[in-house]
């Protein structure tokens, strides 16, 4: 059992679904609608789990042909078998709404594969009274995604209010010395908060994920 | 009641514990002994958990009069009232001998919060067989932190491995094109392996800090 | 007139003070105790108003011979004539206790040339209500001064919630992804919060000389 | 009373005005108009003072429905019941021709909240007697707002003639060793001249913003 | 013998050939099709070997009027008499699917100069036991040419399996940190297995014309 | 006589010519036709040297009403009342094909006002025999402008050979580690070769404007 | 078994010497002198091959209780059990005299691991003629390591000479523009002589052990 | 005849004087004394202009055994058989006293090489009154070299003002957003005033030997 099938252009990662219970989530950019449909059948049939493809344009989500899936635009998400909701609760809350495209695949995802999600948008920290308002909102949740461009001060504000895990996602909102997500990202890093943990900018994806890998921890 | 105690010098966030189940973490670097010693007498005082300071050199821990304490010179972390060993099971993983230091502060930190630690050392994928034997240590694991410097790389494997959280410290271990640390911390933030989270260059006191937050789900 | 005193190694500019109400005040690094005396006398007898030497060590400032001045070891400040405080009111606020040396030189370059200084160390937002506790310290002053290394998301709660102009000050505390400094000063100038102005890192000297020229207008 | 109203899409600062003297400015990219068209009701509804909206090309302008505002296409802002021109003088000078977008934002904005405003246009160093030139504009300013790109250096010689506030606005203006305004912006920071405060590259709007903060005080 | 042709608008090198085994291969970027045909012409005339135009895109191509020519799309590379197969064999793999264009130009390049080649396509190190599958195919290469982008860690974990030369080829996949290849550009040079090297961001034919050098010194 | 034209939109620099024996260059980036056009008028009246504006696409060029006028689509340059060739002789030698568009602007200018120019193309190093074989034209040159992208080494290999001013220019010729000429710039301010000198990135124009300053000590 | 032997503070990857042909390298930074001494006689007693620890310090070289090894200051190299000369023949090049530490490296660790060695030093581009001089010893060489820093345009000029593999080595040597040898790195990566490969800045260690797979497959 | 000497660790260019009408100067960093002695010796008894090593610091300088040398302590520079003043003018401005020990580099190597030399200092653009009073010497100069770190604007300012050659000179003074010197170093390129040329940071050197060039031109 080699794990893996070889379909050429690519090798499908058969065994991930056992290794980390999550079909592999391929990675659309650089990809052939019929790349994304040949490796998303393969997937369909080795495994039992949710299908996702990432950062799909409208224009490729609509040359893949494999029934069943449905498509979000403003996640970029190709999504087939998604599962049920499961009892870990993330709550996804936003700086601006600007941030919303990137905090909108991390929902989608996260609902995707079976996290029960909420979502806070706006609570930037300029006017900080509108984040205190969503206390409680954060208060149950098993884990804080937090979305934020330009100066990203709202992942420390949330961090130093919820214990629970807090997982940062620095986007490129912002112009000049916001730097593409840059100075975000390098701020929720040093952040004064402690025990924040941080993903690539703009990757709601890798957010969501990680908040996988915490509920697949928690259920144990 | 205002949360905090006003030391002129410092403003003590006495409110931390029960907000986060854990005294204030004091960041070591740039008080002054005399600082540091009044700042750990009234979290000592006002708490009932584990108190810290971290990132103290040898000379200055020497000069901190507050009875009870000890002091790891390779964690460079200072200890008082240190919790019991709890469920939630960290396991530090470092790529080269060189990463120890910052390991030693992430698993001094996770023990003396409460958290049970193993440690795997010198798993680097230039032998990946090396890692391949460790594989046990992590299954058993309900979170991963993965400390390494240079390309960072090994944060991807162990990622790949396993399906409980990982954390990823880069370290500025290396020269040149490590740049500091930067270039694995960005590998880090790219890697292929999804859902890996990332803390701040040489910061083994993030990483464990985060896992506290994991095991506070956990226990929920 | 020519408006300036050719020392050979320097010229002097005796006309500052007619043009922007202060004497030039002197920038101490690369310069010779000997060269640094001849400075500040020609300044003491060319102008009324206060004389200022900024970033002296103490062992220049021990070779410094001209009667009459004080030294201020923290804010490594040199001062001769120190105006009488006057309407203008600044706030100085920390995010951490190590930030203090820079606000340290914030306050008193700010003191010695006629502004009157109130100072609130260690309101961080990683326990925001530390900040929250300092909201009438700010409501009261005329300008303040955001001092804050790591993230300098103080510099946005801040900006957040007072009208009057805040001049954000970034430091070079914290390690790794903090830069030396440029994560804050890139975030404070990418704040959510409209109307920050930011100067250099580290510069103390800058905020309260930014200060200065407030006071100026004001008192039109 | 909460201080905001959730739009679902965003929670809007209703507070605003009331604790910073201005409804909340729109920060206009990343908007839908049928958001942008609801935040502009909700603030002309909530508050009394000007509602403006920022970086809003001409194709978004178009569709936002909310009777009243005009846009300024050059300065790429539609604004809503401007203020009347008031006592605090504000001059903006540009080092080229080329910076004239970004300085007419900051015109705008000046002009739309309140500020009296002149200009001065194409004062770069290059031909410093053009800067001599207009030093009676300078001098009747409480701020001067200086807009330049390449490498900045009219913020230092406009900062060493004048004794107001100097708000200095690095602008992409360039190309090459001009870095997008990264040069510009580390130039001002760096300054001989002291006390001069900058914004972010390109951000006509901050330094109006900022120009507001202290017409604030000024008015105290 | 001057060893060159000017054209005017180049110098072609007809003395490459004889000098280092194979014709100058024309970098296609910023040339006219016009000039492309004459210089391609020269070499035709002047040498023996294969003559290869790189990185064209194909409007460019289609314009370039040589007999004898074929166009490789996918690699954007124009050939004229390309080398028959030797016995020096590479193989080319790739982390992603994203990186087969980079790969693609690599083994257009190795084929048309006469290398034996071989492909292993998407072996990244999230699924490692993809490249414990290909271990035959890596351990019959006289060089492997590893092309990844993200954080590059394939190529210290091939680096790791195999006594041959290892050419890193960074790719610009990925986005945020990813840093458009200077991330794993960074991490292959920083890379905890020994004597791997490394090429341009992107450069599949720098690799390819670094094993040819590799094969000129086998054949010795 | 205040020594400029203010247009509103420009203050047109009337002096520089007795200054600097030439009249201004305007710089064409962000300025609107119908500015241009009266810029011109204005300089073509004021002085009676020639007039230059640079970096103009051909739609802006086509609007620019002025008579007398000359457009080069490759240098991108509009002049009027060009210079007779002084005995001032400048190379132009560029290191790769690709680099002519800015070695002509920069052969465009020089011609323009006044300095006689030869061309050498395609001399990179990479067959260094080329560059050899040029070492006459390089020998009678007053002055020699090096135009290299990628690593620059034209720079230093010229640098060597003669004992005239070298003026290097980098081009953002090349990708990924070409860093957008940041790299040859930096190669070249680094050279081996004594007393080099560099201009801004892709700027033929500055390489120019420093060969006539050059000339004017020259004909002392 | 199990391919290596685990002393806690390293894993000693005793499987090196037969899949690569040479026990492990030991980087020697950050590990204790008991530590190499243990790790020394691990990999001693486990192969046959040469034993190498790089970087090691003259004070930790002289705490290391070995017997047999020799210490090579320059190259700051301890060797056990070094090769005999093999029929592989590397020559060293360095651009300075300043160069010269790292180029002991290289050439140390080649000797040490049976490559046959000659240096040639001294030829920067400045002065052409020195390295035409040199093109014996260049032709006679199966791999050249070319060993430069500042803008390290040696690389290009021996790449364009000879046919073998070149081997880049930026070194740090040179200040601002040489961007601690970040300069020559990224001029190097960029080189106009094609199939040039890099390694790390300073880094005479990895160029010898690129040079080792070489040997490998030339005695194929 | 080869035009060099091969010292072993060095080859000499003795060609150079011919060549380029002054002997190879030597960079001291990184080389030993007895390798200084050994160079210097060669150099005078082999050429007959001045020779000069830079960048020497006391200790090394104490160790050189060669009669006849002088060693200027702030210029760091030893020089035997220094050159009688020529005819070509060059006038070294400073922006503040901190630049001088670079300025001295610069004075120093052109009075040793046969330039005539001015200074001028502390003329910084923050009191522009003391340049203007500057402008005699100015004009009088064949070349200013312009000696500035912090933003530069110095060079901008004179650039303006005289029509000779400009040599900008960027220092590391100056701290936080003065990056060691990168921002002056940008900000020089991106100069509004046209036609300067820049050299490296800190480099004294480089700038007098460009004006060597110059002066060879002007002889002509």
């Amino acid at each position: 059992m080699s794990g893996f099938t070889d379909l050429g252009y690519a090798r499908v990662d058969t065994d991930r679904e056992s290794r980390q219970g999550l079909p592999e989530v391929v990675y659309g950019p650089g990809k052939q609608p019929a790349e994304i449909t040949g490796i998303v059948t393969e997937l369909l049939g080795r495994s039992t789990g949710p299908v996702l493809v990432t950062r799909v344009e409208p224009d490729v989500a609509a040359q893949v042909r494999v029934p069943g899936g449905t498509y979000d635009e403003t996640a970029r998400l190709l999504v087939w078998r998604p599962a049920a909701p499961g009892s870990f609760r993330v709550c996804v809350a936003t700086a601006g709404t600007s941030d919303w495209p990137v905090a909108a695949e991390s929902e989608a995802v996260a609902s995707a594969i079976g996290l029960s999600t909420t979502v806070v948008r706006d609570v930037g920290v300029a006017g900080i009274h509108r984040l205190m308002a969503a206390q409680d909102d954060l208060a149950q949740a098993d884990a804080v995604i937090v979305v934020a461009g330009m100066e990203g001060a709202l992942a420390s504000a949330v961090g130093g209010l919820v214990a629970c895990p807090v997982i940062a996602v620095p986007t490129s909102t912002g112009y000049g010395a916001a730097m593409e997500g840059v100075t975000a990202l390098l701020a929720m890093l040093t952040s004064c908060a402690a025990g924040l943990t941080v993903v690539n900018i703009d990757s709601g994806f890798s957010a969501a994920m990680a908040a996988h890998r915490l509920a697949a921890v928690a259920h144990r």
